[in-house]
């Protein structure tokens, strides 16, 4: 194909959509292993039955299957909204001036208004074929709370949902489409857990946090009876499900004989990068190709570019096991200030790694330049993100800059998570110029690395 | 292509998006003209180069250019959000349990959330083109003044936005959107113009009304230099421009050997619904098929179920040129209760025709009934609807379920304009059955009827 003639917009068929997740650990050295915070002990599957659908259980351990074939079930609920379109950026590089070629996976088009419904289907397909009677979870902006909110519904499996207090406040009517599809949704810390009393009690101001929600979910879910817990991000068997948004995205540069120089993609728990990046880090890994790779994450939570790589808890609660990932404490919480999202004190153990040796780089941005990235976005090509997906349009639109100084047509590549019908408040206040920067001093962080556990490496 | 097979998404390529507009008007009997309210004589293209651009003006008169190319930079503009795909609703047929295919073409996909998106891409374009200062217009649920916003935006045209005042206060973060989009916003009726003060003083409690902000925009574009006003629905123009989406939907069609037996459509001004069967209509007309078209309108708002055949003003104001169209009175105003959208008093004039001479049919639904059919549908295909387009959904679950009664397999198409994230204080009125279903009485009505201008036929 001439790529002066290349389409804005490149649609997949049903057929060439991916008939399997690739898992990205079968091309990786081996992951430090989960470890049960009583013993210290690497943990077997089975001893995540009690938390995790059993399927999704040995998803989460398998580091040996390269490709695992996505259920027909789960196949057909991604032909309702997939496959999402890789958008060439025609008019943000005219904009910018830039010889790059900016390309981006729009995963904002359908209901939830991100790329978590990938994972969510599946999640929720696996446990209704096991059986199971119910599911917890919990939701920070509100994005994957609605995908399972969805999944579950078309599965037919009731649903809690625990949302991170802050944004249930900030954002009433993420409330309202969860329980239009009939999930019970609670303002976390609630009373409704043992650990959500305790947090209540030392801490009756606190906007809620990610860790915390998950610990009152995971609390839920093993004190009722054929209930599971599920998390939409951080997990291994997340990125292995997100990986059909990687593979759709290869899939569609080979149409149009492209491969990206750079990608890039807006990182919390790492669940979209991990995704997008799976098969191009393949492709690094093997040596096939070299592409570099950048996350973006808020100033605000920098788990990455200043956080430990140690062994910590999942959560606030400290009721998870421990993995090995990039971290500022599971007690981190970033500042209510704070409207961006990605607000999880650590990082996917697979990315983690993958950073640690070397394999992606890292930056951070304050939510100001974020906002105004979003804003120029919107108005350039008709789509108005989310704050989340806004990180990687920050990251992109700096990879385009260097190219016009430069003088390089480099091939960009990068993730557009979501829509932000649901950030609107953020935006006000960010037109108002009421929005603030936070970033947490070094004491600030010191204080969070000190609450480690100690584990022995 | 084998129909067992055929995808749940199609999705043109860019080569196969129209190139032109279909002018229904073209293969038409004759419209009764626009009239001089004063004078009562028929208007010429020149009288409305006060209120619209030229081109515009010209396209509203057209009656004779079957095919209207469509700008390049239009086309640009649709090319980064269009195609629209046509999806097939296996979920919902199953749900349903009816023999017949059920096919939406979906509009929603584009920040504004409807197929507004089409028209004021159009309009924007023209305007910006002919070297004007700035645009006025009016909004009801919003859809209309985002999707204006962006194009306004992307062609650098000031715009002033009336927002009729109950959705301003029930959808404060639509606000938001065209703000971010650099466009001012003013609840109406406001003190900006003499006739919105007119209505204030007047009815100093009124919750505002289509009829009502047009005539304080077109007030404010005829009193500013430089300034014209555009509207989104009811006008012949919008109508061609909108012709878009039935050109797609008909190819997408033909490329699996479908036509459909009956198109449904909701009705508010009648934009949709004008361009969704476009093409079908012209069949129709020539003779080469006989699909049966059906509007769907509120019952709180019947123009065309129990409305007039008669020439009234656009607006609540009477400063618009007079257009015979099936309408209410434009002194009428539906019930603040009322939240599904489509408030206008009128309806397109082409559609008033076929309507009046029987190439069509219409229903009306009672609110309630339409958000029960928008959360079925939601949970069955995973999109959550605007109430506007709800109405659609019903009218073809409707004609879905005397499938089910006769056996027979017909193919329903419908037009699905939006989404709802904007709409969930209704969603969550709905769900805590606080909504209620107003019905205009015969009384209520009459009272409209008798305020129509006294016009010679």
């Amino acid at each position: 194909m001439n790529k002066n003639s290349i389409p804005h917009r490149i649609y997949l068929t049903e057929d060439q959509m991916p008939k399997q997740w690739y898992n990205l650990r079968a091309d990786m050295d081996a992951l430090p292993p989960l470890l049960n915070p009583g013993t210290g002990q690497p943990l077997k599957e089975e001893d995540l039955y009690p938390i995790f659908a059993k399927a999704l259980a040995h998803q989460e351990m398998d580091a040996a299957t390269r490709y695992v074939d996505i259920p027909e079930a789960v196949q057909d609920f991604y032909k309702m909204y997939r496959p999402s379109p890789l958008i060439r950026a025609y008019n943000l590089e005219k904009y910018l001036d830039t010889p790059a070629k900016i390309y981006y996976k729009f995963e904002g088009n359908n209901t939830s208004g991100s790329h978590k419904l990938n994972s969510a289907a599946a999640q929720a397909y696996y446990a209704k074929a096991e059986g199971l009677k119910g599911l917890t979870t919990e939701t920070g902006a509100g994005q994957w709370g609605t995908a399972l909110a969805e999944a579950c519904s078309f599965f037919g499996l009731p649903l809690i949902v625990y949302m991170v207090k802050c944004s249930y406040e900030q954002k009433p009517f993420r409330k309202s489409v969860i329980q239009t599809f009939g999930a019970d949704i609670i303002p976390s810390p609630s009373d409704t857990t043992e650990v959500g009393r305790a947090i209540l009690k030392a801490h009756p101001d606190t906007t809620g946090s990610l860790g915390c929600a998950i610990s009152e979910a995971v609390e839920k879910a093993t004190s009722t009876e054929g209930y599971r817990y599920v998390l939409g991000s951080v997990l291994n068997q997340v990125l292995l499900h997100q990986s059909v948004i990687g593979l759709e995205s290869m899939t569609a540069l080979e149409l149009i004989d492209e491969y990206p120089d750079v990608i890039v993609g807006c990182a919390g728990g790492g669940s979209n990068l991990g995704g997008l990046i799976a098969p191009f880090m393949r492709d690094k890994l093997t040596g096939k190709a070299n592409p570099r790779i950048v996350a973006v994450e808020p100033a605000s939570c920098p788990s990455m570019t200043r956080g430990r790589y140690a062994y910590d808890f999942c959560d606030t609660g400290r009721v998870t096991p421990l993995a090995k990932m990039y971290t500022l404490g599971c007690d981190f919480i970033p500042s209510a200030n704070h409207a961006g999202g990605l607000r999880y004190h650590g990082m996917s153990p697979i990315l983690s790694k993958l950073y640690h040796d070397g394999q992606m780089e890292a930056i951070s941005v304050e939510q100001t330049k974020v906002f105004e990235a979003a804003t120029t976005f919107a108005k350039q090509e008709t789509i108005l993100p989310a704050p989340e997906s806004a990180h990687a349009i920050y990251g992109a639109m700096q990879e385009a800059l260097k190219c016009k100084e430069s003088g390089e047509a480099k091939t960009i590549l990068f993730g557009l998570t979501g829509t932000g019908y649901f950030d609107m408040v953020a935006y006000q206040s960010f037109m108002d110029k009421k929005m603030q920067d936070y970033i947490p001093t070094d004491a600030d962080l010191e204080r969070g690395f000190s609450q480690l556990p100690k584990v022995e490496d």
